[in-house]
């Protein structure tokens, strides 16, 4: 069975009580806050996810959200990757997916709204060098438009820049449509092969890369093939013992799938609007965790932001 | 019931021997033409769209398209258009929708491929005059971008342009996605309210506008409900005297309908990608329908596009 | 002699004790505030602008104002802006020039800034709407590129939004490169035939649309032509004896003039940045000026901005 | 003295006959070709740039150039990138600059039209890999936005790519206003630090990268300053002998360029569309030179362009 979704409290919630699998809800301001812990491998076996944390906001409409609301949320955030980065040492973000395909460019668009600070370096004066964090980001593009793996070029930058973690920033796959632009996830168990709207290859993660991988996502698509293969799940569910409806409902599910419908994607209308907000949203959260030093106020002044 | 297919072809296919309904298949190059002409009032009632020509070009996709069958593909629908429009006068070309949607931008990125004319009349010399029609283009945006209505927009334009014809550009809504950027829908009966992806409130046609008022259309969504209801309908129709399943499936459309899943767009991932090719098709076919005396060449060059 | 800057203060300048001419200089905030009133029709002839009231504020590079600094900076252009408007009643907002060239893209990025409101009536509740003004906004492209005169397309969309005022934002150009991007002008006179950097063919003014018309304009161009000619205007200013370096001078002149720089720009390199940051904050000024019962935060929650 | 330009003709006709420099004016189709030789290091010192060929095609306006004639062009220069490669192995193309100044994005947006083929190995036919050279393509952003030089990136990505050379391609300055998107050079030279638009400030050569680079450029802007000193010169050379004109004019000199002007770029108000025709030309001399196996037509349907 394919799971199709890259949330990992969808999963945790397919299968609520394995062993080796710690959910710990909270409420951070007008959000939940939702951590997943695979604590062993037959846990990650099941639920298909490698050991780790996974941390998932669940956020209010963004265009619904006054100002405090969102940098309260984006402070949240910041808090939970400031947790799990290193104290010290150079960070290289990377955004991940094709900037020309609308669900798929949250990666590059963050990368837009980064304080990037490595290259300033004999630049700029002690006091404001000892406040800033060196951070360097790229968007290197994917597969099928640099006809190199995402993951060999984020290894070349790397092995330039010698940060001592990586952040990557994906758009995700979810299994129910309501989490599309619903929630952020935060992991330290990087980027997998197969995941993202954009099928990474490769992946991206401490083993590969030699430093701790940080991976945060938001999905913005649900594939056909999961709507309808959840709705004829569901009806199985609901009556177990008739066995024409199971036919029934296989040779519907074959002529269904057999149509695009299951590499279609689901999307909101609005996407293009929601992208960007979680952009703005997600930017400010990484630039916060990354420069402790700077209020946000002098973060929206050197991004070149606030009104 | 609500159609949520702005496909004559489609609502025919649904009804097929509806008494006023003519269904006129044929073949242009590699394009399966359909032309289904709604001659009484009654059939306009039971298809929910008005009396009219509706001609639809099924085309494989563009990308699998060499250079020579694409510009068969315009010239064949520029022959329709043609076909439709007064043999004299100024055209009015509409583009409609919201280009901050990616889903419903064709018709903003069809006016950007124009070659717009009628402000050139006093400049150029009587010859080169003589071969050129006047043309001209407005993208206005919608409803909730300009506080106007599209179609009071249009009036004041047309007010002042005196057009003999307006053509309408807008991106469709379909039943099946198979259709999704796979068909290209002229019609002589304008733009109806509640069409169109953006849901037009209300219509630009030859009773509001005052002249013939042509539209030209390709989906890009399916909306999530339908596809739901679809599936179900399939099912319900395969085993129609099992009592039991159809509560089921009554129950089960009711738990998903009530999800967001309804108002999500189904939609190819690469939607950008594809609705930029469409409009470059679509805009040389009007190019070349609204300027018979000029060549491929000559339209190519001068709206600076050809390699 | 051809002017070829839009801002009164150049023209002002250049003339410096014409009777008909009133120079106010105030402070507001980080901005130098300077009134230009032509109040005789022999000094409008003489600065060759028409009679009125010419705002301009001189803005410190937006990139390095911190948000109060830019918010007060809004809320000043808001003060002069209501002080011009009538106090009631719809206001149509015209979003002039190229949105496909950097440098007169400035009118149409406005208008997506901008909160629209005149739709809504009929859809809020009396409280909310008893504290909105109606606002609507067109972005109606160039001559180019629609085959009709913007003064047409507006006065099309104003007979049917009937606005008690109306708001045209342009690019302007301006004589010194210092001013591109760092002051923004607003008239009660309209924009003038031949003026911006696009060069309107037909003015949009009280006298064409029957209500009147403010504009609102930042520089992002200097001419090629009027860098050369202040360059040698400068040279015989210096030294006015010298015959022979008139004539060398002359000479000059024409040999330069006669190369393409003459009608090519000047810009920053950053242009497309800077005209970013400048539509943001006319844009929130605009907001400010046209919904005086809303706070700042409301207007960027109900327009999706700000973190 | 500083240059400003990085056209090796320009700098080439500031120094006419210098030993150790071969310029070779041929024709081809349309196009003025003219290359020129750097060959001692004494004339690389005194026109301050490298020994190598620097080949530059004069082209006319693009948008009066019909499409027989474009394809000439595309094809001419892929005679030339053809002539410098090596006849085996995979290429790694590399776009230059900032993609969101628009004077300065030419190299990310050449590299949207790439045929990029490397990461098709192991999935397709042996006798359409055979007709098929490997290629990559890269577009890693500038400094400023990165926090890391882009010869690092470049380098990073190469160590994985193994290319057996690299094209990277670059706006450039020029000196002279009528050369901005008039002309296309190539060069053997790659490219050195602080040329282009944006100003590199480490070199990306065959001594650095270890395989030959070759460079492929136009230029888009003329600095300020250039235009200036340059007016100047003129008159100076005019009137050689009145000492009083020389102490004026480098006192105006002196004045001027301590505006804001000397760093202000000129270029043409039409810079956005220029840019975008000049990458899909180069991008085709890209493909037909990599490609020779294809044709035209296969390579503009694999790209998805051509109409």
């Amino acid at each position: 069975m394919q799971y199709r979704t890259d949330l990992a409290m969808e999963r945790a919630a397919d299968h609520p009580d394995i062993p080796g699998v710690q959910v710990i809800n909270t409420q951070a301001g007008d959000c939940a806050r939702c951590e997943v812990r695979i604590e062993s491998e037959e846990a990650a076996r099941q639920l298909q996810k490698p050991c780790g944390r996974y941390i998932t906001f669940e956020i209010p409409p963004l265009h619904q959200m006054a100002q405090p609301a969102r940098a309260e949320l984006a402070q949240a955030i910041a808090d939970t990757l400031q947790s799990l980065l290193p104290p010290d040492g150079d960070v290289l973000i990377v955004g991940l997916g094709n900037r020309r395909i609308t669900s798929d460019k949250l990666g590059s668009q963050v990368v837009e709204t980064l304080l990037v600070t490595r290259h300033l370096r004999g630049h700029l004066s002690q006091p404001l060098l000892d406040r800033l964090r060196g951070v360097c980001a790229l968007a290197p593009g994917v597969l099928g438009v640099t006809g190199m793996e995402t993951a060999d070029l984020v290894q070349g930058a790397a092995e330039h820049a010698k940060p001592c973690a990586i952040i990557a920033i994906d758009a995700l796959s979810a299994r129910e449509c309501r989490r599309i632009g619903a929630v952020i996830q935060v992991t330290d168990t990087g980027i997998q092969p197969g995941s993202g709207v954009g099928n990474h290859r490769a992946g991206i993660t401490r083993e590969t890369m030699g430093v701790p991988v940080i991976a945060v996502g938001v999905p913005t698509v649900v594939y056909g093939s999961v709507i309808i293969r959840d709705a004829l799940r569901q009806l199985l569910d609901d009556y177990p013992d008739a066995s024409e409806r199971e036919a029934a409902a296989y040779a519907l599910a074959q002529r269904i799938l057999s149509q695009p419908l299951g590499e279609m994607v689901v999307t909101p209308r609005e996407i293009d609007q929601l992208v960007a907000e979680l952009s703005q949203v997600i930017g400010m959260s990484l630039n916060l965790a990354l420069q402790p030093q700077l209020s946000r106020e002098e973060i929206l002044m050197l991004t070149n932001e606030g009104l």
